[in-house]
């Protein structure tokens, strides 16, 4: 037994060692490394372990989000956005949240080939995270794959989300800017106004801007962007990412609006609220573990949980005494 | 001082005699006291004293979900459906939930006045409620308001819900027996397929029937349907609510899913986890009200929250000290 634990710890240190390894490559660029980095962010010790080391060199990246309906170009855009970033001399790290879906299964098998062009260059990172759910939310690592990134040296990280609802508002939380894309005539635009989607929309694409409907459909876009709340309004950038044409507009619109979350003041504010919010949920979560595995030992509550299941205790009156449990000095039964 | 305090105590029992005045009321069926109930439980303290007092009153409704896109009838179906039940002497509540976003803010408008017809039957009470967000999710108090309607006698509780993805997901959460609601040649059936959203169904209602495309939408549909795992295969009904038609066949089918539940077993597994599932939930929400009022209080916390934004420390790092710090016996500082 006692062979079995030495060896078990040796084990694990010898683990943690590789895994070290792998941060201190990935902390130099190393991009088989920072793939392996980021495929450890699912487990949570490590998770952990792995932020605490990387943490101290972030914050230099700049984090863009690019988001929009299936079908409007998203990746060709971005393939041609990374070619302009990569001929500006800045290095790049792609996150592309794949929602499960069978929807886009057969588009992201194209994404992949599109995005081929850059899989030589060492300046290129790219990666898909699966999403949390079937609906296209954004995963729960994403936040810890952009800081992993962003200590990387990564000098912009992308972050491209598929799905509808959910999955915007929560991109929104963790980049600084999010463009929205759209094409000519879809309809989706107006509906994505309608749903206040594109309210956290900080720039407007409107993609395959050679099609018929172009103009109505950009005029739409400056009408929603001109009732905007608040001193920023978004310019609305025509693109044609399959000829190559705008992305230096686009390029511009992004520079323009990191000018001014830095000149607002409003970069350092989401930046410090980012952080805050993360460490809150992460409150959250270690409060959750710590209660199921109360819940699992203490007979104590147990007991209540039954009576709750019995219809003898009321679900707020049995939480309010779980919490109070919870929160008194922990002692075994 | 003490004059004051005293008067507002006088203030706050006086308002809690008018509570539970309604409460009692509510419980005897009184519709203007429901609706008066079903208010209060927006506000947390008076939500725990409501349930509280409701809870040993409960269990005894069936709840009913009916969920579709926008434009498929589901308000003339269950305005219909409500007449069937009543002709069965049946007492109906009917919860809808809104999304406080535009785009169904002209058929809520009509949904109103097909529902006028049941506006004098004291058998039939109808409540809206605003959703979470505009993304039409279910609202944090329609549990509540369930259970309100529950203990105030009514035989079947129906809760209607617009809005995509994660709304229907919720809706799950919450009642017995769901109903998706889809209309001939909308396509809008298989995206729900292919999104993940129809497994949610227990029904398949096709309303609007007379349609063109019906045979077709009917066949695609009872594919999807015999391909869903587990032992319940979902019915497909044919209504077309306008004329009265298929009605009878649409309880049968809530009758015949309903006997299944309870013949199963599933019937008494899913309430009592959706029972814990609640008390949970109100367990992360009472600890984060005691993690934000210690932050607000605790110097110690502060200094923390602090680090993290000056980057010092890491977000696990911060969040693990922070829970250790209020899982410790409470001290003020």
């Amino acid at each position: 037994m006692l062979f079995f634990r030495a060896w078990a710890t040796g084990g694990r240190r010898a683990a943690l060692d590789m895994d070290n390894k792998f941060i201190e490559e990935g902390l130099r660029g190393n991009a088989y490394s920072l793939a392996r980095v980021i495929t450890l962010l699912e487990d949570w010790d490590k998770r952990t372990h792995i932020i605490k080391e990387m943490n101290p060199y972030t914050g230099k990246a700049y984090v863009l989000g690019i988001t929009g309906s299936p079908g409007v170009g998203k990746s060709t855009l971005i393939s041609r956005l990374i070619t302009y970033l990569r001929s500006l001399d800045l290095s790049v790290g792609l996150l592309c949240i794949d929602p499960t879906s069978p929807i886009s299964g057969g588009s992201l098998l194209g994404d992949r080939l599109r995005m081929e062009e850059h899989s030589l260059d060492p300046g290129v990172f790219i990666r898909s995270l699966a999403s949390r759910d079937q609906l296209g939310g954004v995963s729960p690592t994403t936040r810890e794959a952009i800081k992993v990134l962003d200590a990387s040296g990564k000098d912009i990280i992308i972050v491209e989300s598929v799905g509808a609802g959910q999955a915007q508002v929560d991109l929104r939380k963790i980049v600084d800017t999010v463009a929205l894309v759209s094409a000519p005539g879809l309809g989706d635009s107006i509906q994505m106004l309608k749903a206040g989607i594109m309210e956290i929309a900080d720039i407007l694409v409107l993609n395959m801007a050679d099609r018929e409907e172009t103009d109505r459909t950009k005029r739409e876009l400056e009408t929603a962007a001109s009732m905007f709340k608040g001193a920023w309004k978004p310019p609305v950038i025509t693109t044609i990412a399959t000829n190559n044409e705008g992305i230096p507009e686009f390029h511009q619109a992004i520079v323009d609006h990191r000018e001014y979350l830095l000149k607002s003041g409003l970069f350092d504010q989401r930046r410090s609220e980012r952080i805050i919010d993360h460490t809150m949920e992460l409150v959250q979560e270690l409060l959750k573990r710590e209660v199921n595995q109360r819940l699992a030992n203490q007979v104590e509550l147990r007991r209540i949980v039954k009576n709750v299941e019995a219809g003898i205790l009321d679900p707020y009156t049995a939480a309010r005494d779980i919490t109070e449990i919870v929160l008194r000095p922990h002692r075994e039964d």
